[in-house]
């Protein structure tokens, strides 16, 4: 359950950043994010409610600085506490942070857009996966991701850790009917192309249009035949066998820089 | 240490593959491969010495028969069990395998191929980067991969995951030093190109050579001076800020898409 993401549920509540409090680290309620890049980038985000900043023994300055800019002052932590709040197996940096998640911009904001590119993932569930391909996504100037609710990966600090920032940077909305959000992006003038392996047109001859949505299916089993149909074009990267796939992430870092290219 | 790997310590030793003996499980002193691309790439592969192979519950029956061309019978196991030899993190589908390392091809064989591309990774240290580039580089063709030896990921069951069966088909040479094997492969006409944030040419830019180099550095530090002055030329992809740069993965995908291209 992420209630917070969900539509149906309502927008998230954001409840009041609090001062950290050094020498009282508590088991975190909010939003963990760790890794140097996605913690500042937080820190950076006018849009991001931070409740705590986390380091592994003394903050250096950039953190400092960087948490004071929101009246805060980094925890020092030792080993065993970081870990319990981070996570031992994270690849933290010393450096996390707990936060609230980020309100979700409205669908119909993204849809209005006169132009640039929109990401659709249909049930890519791996949040390292959605991390890089965020940061891809900024990377070449996409202008938001969409994320089916259900079986969505949880942008979680795997997922902010792998973007490197762009979690901050790429607004994500989540859609509960995926296929109904595509005929709706498609009634504004969006042209939908789908990655699919057996796709009847190569990366390369696909002529990027001024409203340019780019629709990736799950790992392994890609798009679902219902998402497909729905797509005015699916699009295949060449690969040879016996390879059947790329890894999501790197089809997508290959489509975006190709859809960014000035035409 | 990986003495398996390590060029100093010769070749790795290859036990004979004994059967399994279901009913009997142990605690494997191989190297475990688990995932279903994997593990059947591996089966597949003559190559590849295989002692035991694991499945969650019975085996199905494609595991089943792919086994038998190695006269093994999958070890039909709980989950307790099955977990304690794949690892309880492990993203395993089921499926299992205890192996040998692969014999390392000699240096001298890809450096005296009269076309290809090989990708040189100077101290990627993810093991998820390299499965996930291995699989990029199977996929677009390049002939192997080359990692220094000291700071290299481990060629791990997380490694053999993300490249869904391309451990097996891309030869994976390890190099003491990385600047003196680059200046060997430039010795027998080989171009080398670097991956580098700020690189004077723009990938779209780079006309790929017949004998091509792709040198991809460590996340976050990038390519070291030494690995960088020797590159003949180096490549950007262009990205915008805040961005820094892509997932390492991501960005060997972009370039081996790029290099892969019908001239």
């Amino acid at each position: 359950m992420r209630p917070a993401h969900n539509p149906r549920r309502g927008r998230p509540q954001h409840r009041a950043a609090r001062p950290s409090r050094p020498g009282t680290p508590a088991p975190a309620d909010g939003l963990v994010l760790y890794g140097r890049h996605a913690v500042l980038a937080a820190l950076a985000n006018p849009k991001r409610s931070i409740r705590r900043v986390l380091s592994l023994g003394t903050a250096d300055e950039a953190l400092q600085t960087a948490a004071a800019t929101r009246d805060l002052t980094p925890e020092a932590l030792d080993r065993g506490t970081f870990a319990a709040i981070v996570g031992a197996e994270a690849t933290h940096q010393g450096v996390g942070a707990v936060v609230e998640p980020l309100l979700e911009p409205d669908l119909r904001a993204i849809v209005s857009r006169s132009a640039g590119i929109v990401v659709v993932l249909d049930q890519v569930s791996d949040s390292r996966n959605v991390g890089a391909i965020l940061r891809s996504a900024a990377a070449f100037g996409a202008a938001a991701l969409i994320q089916q609710t259900r079986h969505a990966a949880p942008l979680n600090g795997a997922c902010a850790k792998a973007a490197s920032g762009a979690l901050e940077w790429v607004p994500v909305v989540h859609a509960v009917n995926l296929a109904r959000t595509l005929t709706q992006l498609q009634g504004e003038g969006w042209w939908v192309a789908g990655l699919d392996g057996d796709g009847e047109i190569a990366l390369d001859n696909l002529a990027p249009a001024t409203k340019q949505v780019v629709v990736l299916g799950a790992e392994g089993r890609g798009l679902r035949p219902l998402i497909r149909e729905r797509c005015d074009q699916r699009v295949r990267i060449p690969i040879r066998p016996p390879v059947e796939s790329l890894n999501v992430a790197v089809s997508a870092g290959i489509v975006l820089a190709h859809c960014a290219k000035p035409v």
